[in-house]
């Protein structure tokens, strides 16, 4: 039972929209990414997904309208919803998901990561 | 599906060990509290524990040792393990835990907060 440092943790990876696993509970994973670029739009039919922003400036593009998420502030993405998140430059973000949450959702293509990393 | 400032929050309570609902994904929550002082030492038999330093310095008292978590570190308290916590100056947390946890876990005395208060 140790404390975790994110600043620590995000400085041991440098590839993007590939979310590492940096903490357990409750049959929820705590994960650290790094995002740049455009992501691929997609949902998930049976979780929620959580962004917080711990650095830059993350985008969201939803059915309706696009959200700008600053640092120090999160969203809640509904199941079912369909979002694709872009970042102008690169962003840090914490991800709290069910271990059942695969990173592109309903998509399946070259960024989806089947089975994300522990560091 | 709007953002949530975690800064914007906090300006809007100022109760000491009185965590506040800030988002709901999955059957978990997501809450905001303020901590200072020594809080009652317990444990929860059901749920594990995030605790998140958004601001200040967090001391747990575990059974064998005493963490310090700083700004931008987290510590997860598995379930069954008796802690304390300990803010010797204001400390601002975010906590992510099921919809079933209680703040004094098994202690209940008039810390306890039966029902969070959503904000």
């Amino acid at each position: 039972m140790n404390k975790i440092n994110l600043e620590q943790k995000l400085g041991l990876f440098s590839d993007y929209w590939s979310p590492k696993i940096v903490g357990e509970l409750n049959g929820q994973l705590i994960k650290l990414a790094k995002f740049k670029g455009e992501f691929v739009r997609h949902k998930h039919d049976n979780e929620d997904e959580f962004f917080y922003v711990i650095k830059g400036v993350l985008k969201i593009e939803l059915p309706d309208k696009e959200v700008t998420i600053n640092e120090g502030e999160f969203i809640i993405i509904p199941r079912g919803i369909e979002h694709k998140p872009v970042a102008e430059e690169e962003v840090h973000v914490l991800l709290f998901e069910p271990e059942t949450t695969l990173n592109t959702g309903d998509t399946t293509n070259e960024l989806t990561k089947e089975i994300p990393e522990r560091i």
